[in-house]
């Protein structure tokens, strides 16, 4: 069976008239060749949808972004790398708003037709007369293969850029969709220090798009940790211009569109934790047999956010009594008899003790860069997948200082 | 005003008619030298108190003892390090009675009167009847100074034995209270990887006993994080013989011997963050000002566990925005623009922006070796302490194998 959608180039300028464009603003000092500025534009009037940080302490460029998500149309999204502008009081929301002002005026739209990111530095005011200067500049530089450019843009601690496109035909018609990510740092379930910009030139209305963008950032985003911190500034935006379609999408195209968008935020979700800052090793936490859907997520994040559990992942030691304790911890109904454990399908743990299998044999599961734990809680029949990394000493090293 | 209560030499053996010994049994291979199996001894008839993990992966010691806690009386508390008895199944849970069979066949007492304690690797079968065979020797060797010598015995990673005692006069007698204690890893609110066995010679009923022991531990071993992850082993336990006591204590007393287990409880819950793997730093976070206490507790666990925050305070960075940021998402009502950050009193942040005070003066405060955080959220009157340290390369280190 051949799959229904494929994998483009483009990222999230694919889609046809999304364009994009980035320059170096002077937020992050010295290296001019180093962009920190992007701005991602639909020439055709877009709708949006938009999933943000539930951390209570919101940066600027998060409310200012809330605020003008209740426009119809969204025009552009401008974002920069280097500061966060969280944690920078009212001064903060005054600086993001004129972002958006800068960019608006520049194409020609409403302020509150343009969307906001930013990531970096945390507390630290934005440099905002050197942007307003650049963000002027950007509209000439918008082109239909500039998502590369905005990919590197947005990064902060990410060693590459991130970006994705898939094109699938629904109703008859050829819809792409298309992103880019940033992650590396303060990555944790329900959104991360992470920014994605996500397009489409599907016409599907904002409340199916807003459904479509929740479920897909559920099964992606949502389900990665690297350090367990949750951002101040964790994004995701979707823009959907219709300008592949003559008329809506019916409601039987739905489920094609959401398959691609799943896969689209899967992939950079993956990107992002394989670029984890000081990472060395990729790990699929998968629980299954809880009782509860609850319950298989808070056993999956225990053991995918456990200090110990992620050391000894860093050392190559299958330590499963550190998975066990981790899911004793979790809240999740658990029966220790019951419980069982495999690496890449290796038997670790079986009914609750060490199973057979040589410890040589799980050892050289741990050695690989990539491997799946399996936990079998033998309660019910709900699961849950979270994906997540080692906890190394380069990690230490990049995140005990400036 | 002089102190209600003093500190006195003597630890666990401090109190009248407590009696303690160790000896190499052989869990730990190697050095003969390094004893790995503790016995603590009541010869007056004694009541326990216990504050056991609540992780619902319990070791079997842990299971044991709770059983046994159902007896009048408590002869003694066997202990091992080297291992810890968890996730072995049936047959771990064989082991431990017949430790406490061990202990309490040569003590002439029954085994239900009898604790039992493990720490070290989860999931390897006990070395059970080298262990009987050491056991037997061990009340020989019962020594009313053997204090020491037991809190060496239940040292893992531990890096200095931990024992304290005080003794305070109450209704004209003078009392005892002492006790010992192992940290090291798998330190987390809500009981660590940690053993703390405490002993008084006051005359005190069981209930009033669990009564305090748990006041105590809420204040004590409940606040301390090292790396988050909640063990299977932990276990407080309170033996109290009435050794110095002529008749039971008068409920007017309760308030003094509270405040002096509490003074024991914390100052070997302060060891154990001291001494946690490869520490360099101790912070104490204090947030105040919170709505409920509930809110205090969670924004201080947050900031204390925040993988991202410990590495900053590794290297001296005061990094206040990564504070900010768990404060955020630790679910405390929290007033971004209201909240006040103090490093040792320093002004950090003022009303959730940076504060006046120069970076170079936080950083001389987060240089030191230990050093308070205060967060006052200005919403209420609730507050809360937790004891943290930093996180090091060194702990990933000793974390990472075997």
């Amino acid at each position: 069976m051949s799959s229904p959608f494929i994998e483009i180039a483009g990222g999230v300028t694919a889609p046809r008239k999304f364009l994009a464009a980035a320059r170096h603003c002077g937020v992050k000092e010295g290296n001019l060749d180093k962009p920190d500025i992007a701005l991602i534009h639909s020439s055709a009037p877009a709708v949006a949808a938009a999933t943000f940080t539930t951390n209570k302490v919101k940066a600027a460029p998060v409310r200012v972004s809330l605020a003008h998500m209740r426009s119809a149309e969204i025009s552009a999204i401008v974002a920069n790398s280097g500061n966060a502008n969280a944690c920078t009081g009212l001064a903060g929301i005054e600086n993001a708003k004129r972002m958006a002002q800068a960019a608006a005026t520049a194409l020609g739209v409403k302020r509150s037709q343009v969307l906001v990111g930013s990531t970096g530095r945390i507390g630290v005011p934005l440099p905002i007369e050197k942007m307003e200067a650049s963000i002027k500049e950007l509209p000439k530089a918008l082109r239909s293969d500039g998502s590369l450019k905005a990919a590197r843009a947005i990064m902060t601690s990410d060693t590459f850029p991130k970006e994705i496109a898939v094109e699938c035909v629904i109703d008859g018609e050829t819809i792409r969709l298309g992103g880019i990510a940033k992650g590396a740092g303060m990555i944790d379930p329900n959104m991360a220090t992470m920014l994605c910009f996500l397009s489409t030139d599907a016409a599907i209305g904002k409340k199916d798009l807003a459904k479509a963008l929740s479920v897909a950032v559920e099964q992606s985003f949502n389900r990665i940790t690297v350090d367990g911190d949750m951002s101040t500034n964790d994004t995701a935006i979707l823009l959907a211009n219709g300008a592949a379609q003559s008329r809506p999408m019916k409601a039987s195209g739905f489920p094609l569109f959401q398959r691609a968008l799943n896969y689209v935020t899967a992939s950079l979700a993956r990107m992002i934790v394989e670029d984890g800052e000081g990472v060395s090793k990729q790990i699929e936490v998968h629980v299954k047999g809880a009782a509860t859907f609850q319950d298989a997520r808070n056993a999956a994040r225990a053991v995918a956010r456990s200090t110990l559990v992620k050391c000894s992942w860093f050392g190559g030691d299958p330590n499963w009594g550190r998975l066990l304790d981790a899911i004793g911890y979790s809240g999740a109904r658990v029966r220790e008899e019951m419980v069982d454990i495999y690496y890449n399908g290796v038997s670790a743990v079986k009914n609750g003790i060490a199973g057979k299998t040589p410890a040589s044999k799980l050892r050289e599961v741990v050695a690989n860069e990539r491997f799946r734990v399996t936990i079998d809680l033998q309660l019910g029949s709900a699961e849950y997948t979270v994906y997540t990394t080692d906890l190394t000493v380069k990690y230490v090293e990049l995140n005990m200082g400036e």
